[in-house]
């Protein structure tokens, strides 16, 4: 049966692109190392014609099918079993640009192309795609839709599923379902689109995506700046978009001890303000007219913050290259995290008039529980999202407190996002790691709707099993 | 078992609120009088609870229920068939601001809130909710959610969709699904949220939703131009986008016929300018800064269009007031097309980059077709958006137009935009009016997904049948 299946599958996308044994290693393990699998086989398909036929063949096999894009997932969500059955459909061939419609402000791409490719390729044209993530050189626009990515530029831009305007799909049963028609109106029926986007490959499977463009910012300002509280983070968001309106694109926020980690391990970033603050903000304004305009509203929102005590320090970039650094050191906050342990990792958001209030609570309990371990709370403030990671004590074994205390320190603080109207996964999506987490905090009639979808559209399960709903 | 029914139904939401015979009049008329119906009662509940326990009761007694807001509805959505048979469920009585929060920028609201109601709410709070469309004195939230209402901002904000961060809603069995969290991310699972929008109370019952606020912007500045053709608008457009960036708010394309019948049927009306172009388009610039700064952005923007040979002629608001003229002037065509006669309407959208084709082939079929008809053409051009209606000729009786033309019009109308990728409705949904042309213009597969998702969340049928999916 398997061997007829693997047959059929050479057949259909040619010998060289049905990988099998070892050659499957590369695609059996995510990017964070934290689940390996085991394949049946890796298939990689070259047209969307070709994935609905992989499909096909899949399905009248009852063989599981799990798509891959750039593998770059932090939730799992990507890898196979470990009981060899399930067949990997990589869609790294599949990444063609078929079409920039500038009139329309359109850019349609196929699932397999690299991010970093579909923003270059509007800067080809004079346009700007914003979703920007740390992973962009190498994750795929398809995993991107799959997981509703957010990224740097949600405040301004939306998420993944606000920059898409259609989608080609592969169902279940291997037919071809495409919106991709570059509507920025269409009340036509059900919104098949975002129930795709955001479904981590259980439902469907992303071929094509049809998305907007924005014009290029004339000029791009960013501002360091150092705050006396995170209370005081959440005025100065709400004094930045009175003042800025849409031109505030970017909004990220981070504790002093995260900074120390960059200060640390990569001691030859400049640090722009001293660390003697207990938390500083990165502000990006994006402006239509020029440099010298966006400088001169970033300094009248500055000195009123500065009046009003909500900023104490603040260092405004001087070139792209200043600007640049700045971003850089937000940017180097995992990996300098990684430098020096693993830690427990949290992806949570809050209605944002909770989070100083939150983070004044839960901050004091993980302490308590927690002595001495430390909080790299960092993130996409203007979203209500956190990155509120524990790492070890200084001192102590990084892996063994992980091992130790990851189940207690997650409980504890996702009960506290819970209890909060919070979310348990901002923007990483549920995949295997937050499958069970899913489980406990969803109401069952949520996820009674969830199953009757899936049901709906996935009738025997063959879409990704293990994921997301268990 | 029909009076088991109204004695259950009184005990839920009192007496008083449940309504027979004539008093359901006003229930089973659709606001432009083309469908009328005949309910077996209306009820007002007046609590989610209520409308949980209602359509417990319905779906007990296998009644089927329409769910209606203001009943502003254009394509006979909340209007129950004429078979006396079903329940109007109207939720006007719901209408209380349940939380603003000024920190988190969002406002939570039940369905039957005006919408005007809710723009004050916000601009009480020095907050704008930026959705905005003719009816707002008298449609209701939950019926914008229920049918994606677009509106004349949503070029910058969006439709209703994106307007929503988390809803309120009653399922078919009766049970309260409720993501009323003012989360601006969460990947927790599938996008139910999503699914219920634009569903036109087929799929759920919204009760509640919470909604997005944003700053009041400082200054609001219009203009009113003349251009060389449809064409000369779509390029208008990228130039605005591309100087004002996010503070285009308002791109509103007209005819000079459109025009021309608001000066013959409201003579007081100022114009701006004299109606010797053949198209207009009205622009809306929000500014955080001033307004002279806003002023000063169009005069450069206007410029450029008029070296450019975009733009023939143009005229700037000097005053509140005459922004207001100006977008009267606008919103006066529908009022001032009734004035004149029945036309044929159409609610269209089309990638961008196609509608000077669309217009131009188009508009010569249907001057070749019905001689002498007049096209009405106006919309909202920055979301590809026309409604591009036909009037009869001048001294044609317009109802004996209406009734012979109406099919074969719309017919070509519709094909036409089928066939450049559009969408046969836009922003009013798809209800009873376009349910046949649905069945004809979307793909089977489509169909089916949808019917497969219907199934799945209402699996007896009971939310407004005949809608949407016939």
């Amino acid at each position: 049966m398997q061997a007829m299946l693997l047959d059929a599958l050479q057949r259909i996308v040619g010998g060289a692109n049905v990988l099998t044994g070892d050659n499957c290693v590369p695609y059996e393990t995510d990017w964070r190392g934290r689940y390996r699998g085991k394949a049946l086989c890796v298939v990689r398909p070259g047209s969307t014609q070709e994935v609905a036929a992989v499909v096909q063949a899949c399905a009248a096999a009852r063989v599981c099918i799990v798509t891959q894009g750039g593998n770059t997932g932090l939730a799992g969500g990507a890898t196979p079993s470990d009981a060899g059955t399930q067949v990997v459909l990589s869609l790294t061939r599949m990444q063609s640009i078929r079409e920039i419609d500038t009139e329309n402000d359109t850019l349609t791409v196929e699932a397999g192309c690299v991010l970093q490719t579909v923003q270059d390729a509007a800067a080809g044209r004079e346009r700007l795609f914003p979703l920007s993530l740390a992973a962009e050189g190498s994750c795929t626009i398809g995993g991107n839709l799959a997981t509703n990515a957010g990224g740097t530029q949600v405040l301004r831009y939306g998420n993944a599923r606000e920059l898409c305007l259609g989608l080609e799909v592969v169902t279940a049963s291997g037919e071809v379902w495409s919106s991709l028609r570059g509507l920025r109106k269409d009340n036509t029926g059900y919104d098949l689109r975002d129930l795709f986007i955001g479904s981590e490959g259980t439902l469907g499977i992303i071929t094509a995506a049809t998305l907007k463009l924005f014009p290029v910012p004339a000029a791009q300002v960013t501002a360091f700046t150092a705050l006396p509280s995170i209370q005081a983070a959440v005025q100065l968001l709400q004094m930045a978009r009175s003042h800025l309106g849409a031109g505030l694109t970017g909004f990220e926020v981070m504790n002093a001890h995260s900074l120390q980690l960059v200060a640390t391990h990569f001691p030859n970033q400049p640090l722009p303000l001293p660390l003697d603050a207990p938390y500083f903000v990165l502000l990006e304004l994006s402006d239509t007219i020029s440099e010298p305009h966006a400088s001169g509203m970033f300094e009248r929102l500055l000195e009123h913050a500065l009046h009003d005590g909500v900023m104490s320090n603040a260092a405004v970039a001087q070139s792209l290259q200043q600007s640049f650094e700045f971003w850089s050191l937000r940017e180097s906050i995992p990996l300098a995290q990684a430098e020096e342990g693993l830690n427990i990792k949290h992806d949570i958001s809050l209605p944002i008039s909770r989070i100083a209030e939150f983070v004044a609570t839960v901050g004091g309990q993980l302490e308590t529980e927690f002595p001495g371990a430390r909080l790299v709370n960092f993130g996409h403030l203007g979203d209500g999202n956190l990155h509120f990671n524990l790492q070890a004590p200084a001192g102590v074994d990084a892996v063994e407190f992980l091992h130790t205390h990851q189940a207690s320190c997650n409980r504890l603080v996702h009960d506290a996002v819970h209890a909060r109207g919070g979310s348990i996964s901002a923007e990483h999506g549920i995949g295997q790691l937050k499958a069970a987490e899913l489980q406990r905090y969803k109401p069952e009639l949520e996820l009674q709707l969830m199953r009757a979808i899936k049901q709906a559209l996935d009738p025997h399960s063959l879409l990704n099993p293990g994921k997301v709903l268990i």
